[in-house]
This record gives C-alpha cells, sequence and structure tokens, in this order.
C-alpha cells in the first residue's frame, strides 16, 4: 500500500493512494501514528478497506501532506552511509578518507518536517549554504530494544523518499551536525509510505536526486555501508526505538558542497529525490 | 516555584512543592508541558491556588517523577560549553584544544528521560564507560524562531537540575554524540522545575556532581562559555524552539572519562547533581 496523509478541504485524514484515486482509511485509524500502532491488524484492516471501498477521492483534489506530519520525537539519520559520498564528504573538506567502523548518527528536530510539494524556507541571514541529500527514509512499526538483527526487518512498517536538506555553513561550525540539519522544513518526507510488504528488498532501489530537472545523485541503495537491518540492530542497542520512528538511511555522492565548484539550492529551484518502487518527492526552494 | 510530576497511588498529577508539603496542580493543567502551554494566567493561577491550599500532600508519601516525563522532542544539548572541561575532553582525547567559536548542539533521545531517585540502567553488553555530567538544564517556555538575544530570557520557563549520562565508548566509536548520549534512562531531570523568576541570574549558581558522596565536579554556572541567552539565540536561528523544549547548557570539568586513570560509574553507584536554589537530582546505577 501507498499511505498518505491528507488534506481535503479543512479535513486532515489518512488514505491509501491507488490507480483509481485515494481510499480514505479514517476509520481504522486517526493518523498515521494509529495506524502503525494498529499493526498488522490494522494493515488487514486498511487493505479490507481498499478492496470494498466504492468512492475514491480524486488524488488532484487532496493535497498531500507529509505522511507523519508530527513525529513525536526527533528523525534519526546516518551521516556517511554511502563510501563514495563520504570519500566526497572528506576531500571537500580536505580531511583525509577512513570508513567508519561504526554507523555516525545525528538526529533532524521535528519542525524540519516538510511535505512533498511544500516550499523549503530560505533566510540568507540564517544559511546560504542549503544541500540537498536524496535518502531512502525507513518508518519503524514497532518498538524494540536490542534488536536482533535477523529480526530486524520485521520491525519496519515502511519506507518513503527523504530529502535530507542541509545547511553546511552551521553544519561545519557548529562542529556536530544537529543544527546545521534541523532548520524548519529542512525534512521533506513522502510522497507517502510504502509498506514494507511492496519492498522485499529495501538494498536494490535506484535513488536519484534532481535539481531544476537536472541529475545530481544518481546511485543505487546497494551502496549503502550499514543496511537497514544492520542501523535497526545497532541503533537499538541499550536504546528503546519506537513505533513511527523516521530513520534517514544516508545519502550517496553528488551532494552539492563537495562538487567543483560547490553548487547550493536557491529561491526558486526545485528539488526533486526519485527512489525505485516508491516515488518523487518534489520540492521547490522558497523565498 | 518548585513544579514537579508526581505519583500518588496509581494517580499521575503536577504540583508545587512547599515546606508543608505537595499542592495538586490538577485543575490548572493537566500535565506539566499543559501548565508551560498555559503561560503566565497559568502561573498565575498556580499561586492562587497555592497560596489558599489547605491539605497540602507529604512529600514523602508522592514519588516524584520526571517533572517533563516524555518531553515532546529530543532534549537539545551543548557540548564542551565550559572551558576546563573543553580542555580536559581535548586531552583525554589525544587532540588540541580549540575554543569553539560557535555553539556544538547535539541532541539525547525521548526515552532517555529518568526521574529523580530513579535507576540509571546498566549493561555491560552495551557500554562500559558510562559517565556523569551535571547539568544546568532550562525549559523553553515559549516557541519561537529568530529569537533576539535581548528578548532570549522571557522565553525560559524554568530551570532544573540535569544528568547528562554518557556511554563514551559508543561516543567515540560512532563520532556523532547522539547514540553514546541516547541510552534508555540517560537523561535524569528534576527533582523539579524552579521557576525562572526564582532564578534572576542563571549564571551565578554553584553546580556540583557526586559521585558515592565524592565530589566530582565543583563548578558555577558563571563559566558557562556560551550562557542560556546566546544559547536560545543562536539555535533558533531559522528553528523554531518550542513550549516544553528541555536545554542542556553543557558541564563543568571533572567528568570521569578526563581523569587519570579514567573513572566510570558501576552497578550500585549513587550519583547526585547539585545546583545551587535548585535542588539535588539523585540516582542510582541498576544492574
Amino acid at each position: 500500500m501507498k499511505l498518505v496523509t491528507y488534506r481535503l478541504g479543512c479535513h486532515v485524514s489518512i488514505g491509501a493512494v491507488e490507480e483509481r484515486g485515494v481510499i480514505d482509511l479514517v476509520p481504522i485509524a486517526p493518523d498515521m501514528l494509529g495506524l502503525i500502532a494498529a499493526g498488522t491488524e490494522g494493515l488487514d484492516r486498511a487493505r479490507a478497506a481498499i478492496a470494498s471501498a466504492s468512492s475514491p477521492i480524486p488524488l488532484d483534489s487532496v493535497t498531500l501532506l507529509a505522511p507523519i506530519p508530527r513525529p513525536p520525537r526527533n528523525i534519526m539519520c546516518l551521516g556517511l552511509n554511502y563510501a563514495e559520498h563520504a570519500k566526497e564528504s572528506a576531500a571537500a573538506r580536505g580531511r583525509e578518507y577512513k570508513q567508519y567502523a561504526h554507523p555516525v548518527f545525528f538526529t533532524k528536530a521535528t519542525q524540519t518536517i516538510n511535505r512533498h510539494e511544500g516550499a523549503i524556507p530560505f533566510d540568507a541571514a540564517v544559511s546560504t549554504q542549503i544541500d540537498w541529500e536524496a535518502e531512502l527514509g525507513a518508518i519503524m512499526g514497532r518498538s524494540g530494544k536490542n534488536i536482533p538483527i535477523e529480526q530486524a526487518d520485521d520491525y519496519v512498517f515502511g519506507y518513503t523518499c527523504l530529502n535530507d536538506i542541509s545547511a553546511r555553513d552551521l553544519q561545519a561550525n557548529h562542529s556536530q551536525f544537529f543544527k546545521g540539519k534541523s532548520l524548519d522544513g529542512a525534512c521533506p518526507i513522502g510522497p507517502w509510505i510504502v509498506t514494507a510488504d511492496e519492498i522485499p528488498d529495501p538494498h536494490q532501489l535506484h535513488i536519484t536526486c534532481r535539481v531544476n530537472g537536472v541529475t545530481k545523485q544518481d546511485s543505487n541503495t546497494a551502496q549503502m555501508i550499514f543496511r537497514v537491518p544492520d542501523i535497526i540492530a545497532i541503533l537499538s542497542r541499550g536504546m528503546t526505538l519506537e513505533a513511527g520512528d523516521i530513520i534517514a538511511t544516508g545519502t550517496p555522492s553528488g551532494v552539492g558542497f563537495a562538487r567543483k565548484p560547490p553548487e547550493f539550492l536557491k529561491p526558486g529551484d526545485v528539488v526533486e529525490v526519485e527512489i525505485e518502487k516508491i516515488g518523487v518527492l518534489r520540492n521547490r526552494v522558497g523565498e
């Protein structure tokens, strides 16, 4: 299923996107976090609702919101999880490349969440180095601690496209990544969550990023250093992961700050993240 | 006021701690985040409730919970915000000390929140380098973005003692601080929030940390490099801070990993954070 949070008039709801339109799923759960909490029973009821739905809503008559408009805590992210990107980042920062033996985790604040077609705020007084990062987002379906790697797949609810918008000047100035990664609207996700059953192998997905139609990142999730089960197993050691948690799995090479000369987003630019089997997440940089 | 979240039997409530006992404040707001959201009017009503209360509850008959048991997003923290601590950290890591021109921000996940007298989980399979960090915690009382430094004090609801428990092995291995700072129960706060009106100068407070009664950290918040108004102004640039946000303002020198030889917490140890005008936050390391 392609699960969305959408607005129709002043009504916010959850639904499933089908060829014929959007099937409302609010009778099953009030919002996406509620549907995730309802587990496999919730998904079974959603499938039944889709099968019996007689009057889908045309997709172009609704506004898609972020599938999880307000996560219950920060988005957890991996840095440097594609070797080619780790190399380009080291070169751009004038550092020697070394392969990290352990994943690099940081977070983005909750108010970074943005929707498909939402404007990415731009304020030159805050940052003039706004950069793109196409990423596969994994959504946790169950809570757990010390999750064994061989069971980790069972904890994934689904996947989405995610753009880890990064203010490179702030990221470098503040040493730790949090501030440069946490400007308002700096985490577009969507347009929907594709449930895990439809993506049996999340490490065979073509992933691209385009800016104004020009391809900037072009890779495959097969290139990840730490894969989704590794990430869940390592992150959950001593630390409870929760249903609804969003994990950004890292970006491939081709980001702006590592280009020669460096490139950054400016007002009016359109940035698209496309992931095979999921879709296209499109955002315009605002004034 | 000293504001608490407490449990009496199976009932969780908020209250104010006075000499004569705890005054229940649930008629004013259902929980601490609700009281914070009620703003100055909520605090005025709380003061009136205290003045007219006739039957306080004995403090020793309630269990104090963390004043904010579940924050709506990650705790935001400063690293290396006392010069002597930044120097000891650099020496312990074999790095040259440099004064950071910009504050170092990272986060602790929400499930780190722990209560006064709560056990700090210990799992040698996860980390054997559990360390203490006494810190002044500031609680945001209003939401805001691009907050001018001269108005920043108006955004603070109050202050609490905070222990930024850190797994040094994980912190070093994972490069960014998040994972090593985010083990379950690794952020005791409390015992209460002292409202900002009772702490006119948060930068003249004696701050200490004791382990099994032995003083390990002994400093004053006057030593902070970036002060509370700086922190709020810089953190809120392009990034909305929210009422109820918890900000950990950094720790003074005397942490375990920088000692010669290094010292770490072990099961049974009792760690206390004491801050002048606030109180003592005490935790035992669990099995």
